[in-house]
């Protein structure tokens, strides 16, 4: 049993994972100077002790509470419940992990019926103490005793309605004390208790509620987005209250150390005048900018700035309260970013001399990169924007038009694109924010609720609109231009530009900034992985190519045989009565692979192509049996010729021939190659002669590398390598030119990788399909997975994350690390990659680092996320290794 | 280079391996005196290095042969091609296993135009003398010069017409006379080479032809079938010639030291007189008893079959042949026998002291115990025989006749049960005989062809049925009574009686014989691994029981949902549109479930019984969706009401919405019960509800174990205890009983196996769900490869086995090893056993056994097999640790 509380100066040296982010930032501005209101916290053990002591707080944490506010209480010259110098705090949540808006905050503790009137007496202003009571028993009553929140409101509405003023604080003193009176009322008849006058029992029941709410639905799912354990708990801070709405020279604001949108070098931020914290995060107000504070404060921000970049060395955002003229720092932490100001950040810090290189690439996370790599709306389009929002979350989301949090949830897992439209949004509207590709405001400004947690999510989003008019109960909002858009309406929203616009407008392609390719550059030299990209068309291929990729790492080849103007002839191919028209059929396919293989051996001139032999089972050529049948009755009543129908049925009959119960672990990839041949060899021919032609024709071709799909035994591997190298020879012969390639094969069926040894001496090189690896290891077959049981398996914590999308460790990783470790044993010279969708995937990543394989190929898109994650694996390391040395 | 060829004194000490089965005997039976014919081995050695060296005989070996052929020479004082005293000599194969008539044997070699007349002088016996080289001729144009056998037989035939004669012995002397000079021109003809009248050039090339026939396709099949490595090569026999054909006195047969169908002690075997060794294996003339020989040659045999068991330790098969009244004794080789008399003579030799219990054990093939285990004809159904013929292969099977072996494997590959009905088999037919129920041939005596195949197969055979002439050409058989029997009619052979009736004929359930008790009884005091069953009815537990089994291990739920008067119910669950209307369709599955248990714990009582919980995807219950389309059609094609078709469009739909597109790997087993729990709720209710119920009705009870299928997380196995201890304390409370019972899970899936260390924290036992497994794997989806692509791979050598029936130890075994060690030492009182397939077949258990797990589980007819696998496995084991240690 350890200590629990500490008061901010004497918990230097605790880390963030005991005070919390928010006890963290306290703490060290305390040790560094800055003016931060005295306080203390109560460590995060004192949570989970909580939660194990089933839902109790613990007597000691009790115990040290009061006895540090004895501490405080002597410091600062104020008691508790004083009549004379009252101590009013705050109690605020802080967890490790910044859950902004997620968990809870009780101002103004201390006040009572008798220190509200002694507040009135000390500051000459009786309507901001009782707008400070009338706080105190909205939140109390709300958070701590359970009394729901829009009973609070209707009756403000009410008094506001009643004096004719439109803002809380224009409320005046006789409606002040009328309101705290109605809210005690509220509070005894919705929980049959009085508000405790008592304000030592007002911390304790605060203290529990900020425990409690580390376990609220809203903060479980916005955990579970960002992959928190639920472990870790929160702390709590005591803090004495200072005052921001105690008139026109007070306020209170949020600052960043430099813009977090663009990451220029500049202080930014907002300022709310005579308002309270939570007026700024709940974005009912819009503030002004920072510049438009008072001229002197501005100074004191920019120089706490520079100390806090000092001292943090990373960009910082920090809440501040100004106080009858006076700057109180209230909060800092590492700040919120778009993807291009990480970048941005990172970068100009490694050239002002503040951080390493390897800390810059470990600052930028790779997913985020993402918000970088996807299109912007095309500059050519003409645009007639129908509003204009502030630009808070950058990148084009297209969708219809949404209201409701429920409908955007239906529609996203139906796979339609929606817009969540909301005059705000607020904690419990997470879910429909994941499912929304944007969210639009009409209110709230680039601190608002909306608008942080859609940056965090790399999602676009427009906030404080406030040009249009948004009517809930008819769904439809209404531009200041009199455009009416409803319910279903597609809109385009541009986050980096704060437009809105109707319909789908065209969009381009992305540039790399100049600060990306520099830290991508870095992240070459550092990382040991390679990275190759899946690419099956030339476009993709130099695509790829643009983004750094070092070769293809999987080229699928159904692809091409999917194509509108091939599916006949594939068909005809499957259809074939005889061995002669099936040769026929895969006669006609050859010069379109040929031309195929050209194109992106050309794109790739020099670097390694994995070419993937055809995979599919050939049943997916067909239509579906019920579609089938249903077409036969639909003739047999329109009465169609029997000639007709005849026709059809011989269709049928094949496509039930071919037909399988499990066509995933069915008669496909190499199974289909051993029974029948002839279309490896035409694919084999095809690859061969494309890159001896590019080779005659440019003087240089791509490193061709011939790869099988679904082997499960060395056997299989040997018999197609034969077909492989004969076909090849004839190639040879033919064309009187030898060319270099390699035979390897998908590591993809679990037998595969437990016999990875046998394997290997038949291979050059492996590639891990960790798509199908993962569906059999798990034997979760992903298309009925995915609809049928994911969610619900995610939601009761058997899956932490989707298998499909980050690889399962323990599981599909153990095959993976085997195979890697058993194969190069038994062939020294095995190359071994990953050509799966956790190729582009961070975490990942990181485990294919660990796991010794020699490269990822991810798809285009993907290829700076692999190289900066690779970067990171292999700096992670480093520091691991000079750990443990 | 080491020595090829040893004369039969000098070969003493070498191995079945080196001199092939044949040359063992020989060598064996000249070392303890017995009267064999002087020669020479040719080892296998020779035979691989013909291959190595292209399909050439090695020049050594040549030499070495001209070598032994002088020592010969000087010990019988005849010569080659010596016109006095000729050297006559058979070329024979032998290789290290028994492959009878599949590999060839040249006899008389060394006879020419010249030597022939000098046998008829010497002799005085003309036609004995023109009858051998016309055999000569014969079989050496055939096999060495490859003339087409019917090309011979024609001939024969015309001389047999001409002369008015039923057999060859019986043809006159100017008759076989005309007919080598015939057969000579054939060859002439079709070869364009003379037949080789130097002796030694004879030899040279039967040398070459046995080598050659090791790879003859008939061969390839037997091995393939009876899984004998293609590497191990043949032995050739070089022996002096002695002729059974000489006249009355003369005469060849067959012997067994015990009665190779029932085991009896006593001599058996056939006899015919005035005949070469192939009229008998050829099945041509039906022999007489061996009883019927001269009475001092009964005598010599008799003494011959005690030494040679004595040798040998073992019943042996023997030929011998009598020349003007002397005894040779030209081949002896363990007998092939009945699973019946393998396991009488296994446990009479222990008790005459000729072998040990250990021995005993290991003599009988666990496989072939099916034989004994298997349904005969009910003794009190009415039986109206057609025809009798030979018993040659015990049991009874009923199948559509069929005459044509490309028809037989046709039919039995969909699936059609077939009899092969044949004047004669040969080694060509061996396909046909693998597809069929059973063989009825109307030639041919107990050691023909047909008999010894279908015995080494178990599989039933009526041989010698001269009573039927079968008609090929218009493929139909009359019988003695005039019964005709056309193609695909349905007949019934018994092999243990002889007996061909037509129709299907009611059969019961075998007993054990004593002898096969106290097999399985020594076979219980020395195996390790534990034998339980998979049983989902009362009978098959009792069956299981009286077989032996000391549990159940796999009781399935899913087939008692399957009950015709349960499906409506179960349907009834699915299509529920309510949670309501689905606890009502539960609540009345609810007792029918428990009455099954109750019966099945009271057939049980005082063993585990493992109860595998609902694994079926649900719209397994449901009719396929193409049926249902086309139905609704139908009904719009006959004007059913719309309301009708309404009803079976709400059944369309919900099909559809439960279709899967891999139902295999989809949303089954325990992913079922994470999303529905309540269907576990009422199994759980109704096992332990049922026990506790037996227990209260009898004082006793089974043991109840329960598992859970498709497991691959930890985590929903934790939350299926949570669940499944839920509902146990509900009902103990109900009951005022407490139960202990077990909670486990099948490992079926690679990830459990891969994490099977944090299962094992949450599991009782384990019990591997091997089919599933090798599906998941393999990623072969069982019912789509057995049909598309299992045959080829196992025609191309990818396979050397239906993984589905012999597990496949280096991938899926790897992962049972693994799963076991860690399962184990994460869990030390963990149980592990396996429920698949695999759990019946020996090899696999065998593997089992030394992979470390409790117990195998198996269907009630594969109880005594497991039991006595596992008995060889431990066996086998000891040998291996006292040679090791």
């Amino acid at each position: 049993m350890g200590r629990y509380v500490y008061l901010f100066e004497e918990a230097v040296g605790l880390t963030r994972f005991e005070l919390g982010g928010k006890g963290y930032g306290l703490v060290e501005m305390t040790s560094v100077g800055l003016p931060v209101p005295p306080g203390m916290v109560i460590v995060t053990e004192a949570c989970r002790e909580y939660y194990r002591n089933g839902g109790r707080v613990p007597q000691q944490v009790l115990e040290e509470v009061r006895q540090k506010l004895e501490q405080l209480s002597a410091k600062v010259g104020r008691r508790l419940g004083d009549p004379e110098r009252p101590l009013i705090v705050s109690v605020r949540s802080g967890a490790p992990y910044s859950m902004p808006g997620m968990m809870d905050t009780i101002l103004n503790v201390g006040l009572n019926d008798r220190v509200v009137e002694a507040l009135a007496e000390r500051t000459g202003n009786r309507r901001f103490a009782y707008d400070a009571y009338r706080r105190l028993l909205q939140m109390f009553g709300r958070i701590v005793m359970g009394v729901p929140g829009e009973k609070f409101e209707e009756v403000l509405k009410r008094y506001k309605e009643r004096e004719g003023v439109k803002y809380d604080h224009e409320l005046s003193v006789d409606a002040l004390r009328s309101i705290v009176e109605e809210f005690k009322r509220i509070i005894k008849e919705h929980t049959g208790k009085e508000f405790p006058q008592d304000p030592w029992k007002q911390i304790e029941m605060a203290i529990e509620a900020v425990f409690r709410s580390w376990n609220n639905p809203r903060a479980i799912e916005y955990r579970r987005y960002y992959k928190i354990s639920d472990d870790l708990g929160t702390a709590v801070n005591i803090q004495l209250m200072v005052f921001g709405n105690t008139g026109p020279n007070s306020g209170t604001g949020v600052g960043f150390t430099r813009d977090p949108s663009t990451g220029e070098k500049r202080l930014y931020g907002e300022y709310l005048p005579n308002a309270q914290g939570e007026d700024v995060v709940a974005g009912i107000r819009t503030p002004l900018p920072i510049e438009k504070v008072d001229p002197e404060i501005y100074r004191q921000l920019k120089e706490t700035a520079e100390k806090l970049e000092r001292h943090f060395r990373d960009m910082q955002d920090f809440e501040f309260t100004v106080e009858d003229g006076k700057l109180y720092l209230l909060q800092t932490r590492n700040g919120k970013r778009t993807a291009q100001a990480a970048v941005k950040i990172a970068v100009d810090m490694v050239r002002e001399g503040l951080i390493t290189v390897e800390e810059a690439l470990m600052r930028v996370s790779p997913s985020d990169l993402n918000q970088l790599l996807h299109r912007r709306l095309d500059p050519r389009a003409k645009v007639n924007p129908i509003a204009k929002g502030l630009n808070a979350s950058p990148g084009v989301a297209t969708g219809k038009v949404v209201f409701r949090v429920e409908e955007a949830v239906e529609l996203g897992k139906a796979g339609e694109k929606v817009i969540l439209v909301r005059p705000e949004t607020t904690p419990d509207d997470i879910k429909g924010i994941i499912a929304a590709q944007g969210v639009l405001t009409s209110r709230g400004g680039m601190t608002s609720h909306a608008a942080v947690v859609t940056r965090g999510m790399g999602k676009p989003a427009v906030v404080g609109c406030e040009e249009i008019t948004i009517d809930l109960e008819k769904e439809q909002f209404v531009t200041a231009s009199g455009v009416v858009v409803r319910k279903g309406d597609v809109i385009t929203i541009d986050g980096s530009t704060g437009y809105v616009m109707l319909g789908e407008v065209p969009t381009i392609e992305p540039e790399m900034t100049e600060e990306l390719k520099t830290l991508l550059k870095w992240a070459d030299e550092r990382r040991r992985l390679g990275v190759r990209a899946n690419a099956d068309t030339p476009e993709a291929a130099r695509k790829a190519r643009e983004f750094g990729a070092e070769g293809i790492g999987l080229c699928r080849t159904e692809r091409m045989f999917n194509a509108p103007d091939r599916l006949p002839i594939v068909r005809e191919m499957i259809m074939a009565a005889t061995e002669e028209e099936r040769r026929a059929a895969l006669e006609k396919l050859y010069p379109m692979q040929l031309q195929d293989f050209k194109e992106i051996f050309r794109a790739m001139k020099g670097l390694p192509v994995t070419v993937r032999l055809l995979d599919l089972p050939l049943h997916e050529f067909l239509p579906p049996a019920e579609e089938l049948i249903k077409e036969i009755y639909e003739m047999r009543l329109r009465g169609a010729s029997e000639r007709e129908i005849e026709e059809k049925l011989r269709v049928l009959r094949k496509v039930e021939a071919l037909r399988e119960h499990n066509p995933m672990i069915g008669h496909r990839g190499c199974r289909l190659a051993i029974t029948n041949p002839e279309i490896y060899r035409m694919q084999v021919r095809a690859i061969l002669r494309a890159a001896i032609e590019v080779l005659r024709e440019d003087g240089e071709t791509a490193e061709v590398q011939i790869m099988v799909p679904q082997t499960a035994f060395a056997k299989e591997l040997e018999i197609i390598r034969k077909l492989v190298e004969e076909t090849a020879e004839e190639v040879f012969a033919e064309t009187g030119t030898r060319i270099p390639f390699k035979f390897g094969t998908m590591i993809e069926t679990p037998r595969a990788a437990l016999t990875a040894a046998e394997i290997a001496k038949v291979a050059d090189f492996f590639s891990f399909g960790t798509n199908d690896l993962t569906q059999t290891t798990l034997a979760f077959s992903r298309d009925d997975a995915e609809f049928k049981f994911l969610q619900p398996y995610l939601e009761k914590g058997i899956l932490k994350e989707n298998p499909f999308e980050v690889l399962d460790r323990e599981g599909v990783g153990r095959l993976v690390r085997m195979a890697t470790q058993e194969g190069k044993a038994a062939n020294p010279r095995l190359e071994v990659g990953i050509c799966g969708e956790h190729g582009g995937e961070p975490n990942s990543i990181a485990f294919f680092h660990e796991a010794g394989l020699d490269y990822v190929s991810c798809s285009p898109y993907r290829i700076p996320i692999a190289r900066l994650a690779a970067a990171q694996a292999a700096i992670r390391e480093k520091v691991e290794v000079s750990v443990t040395v």
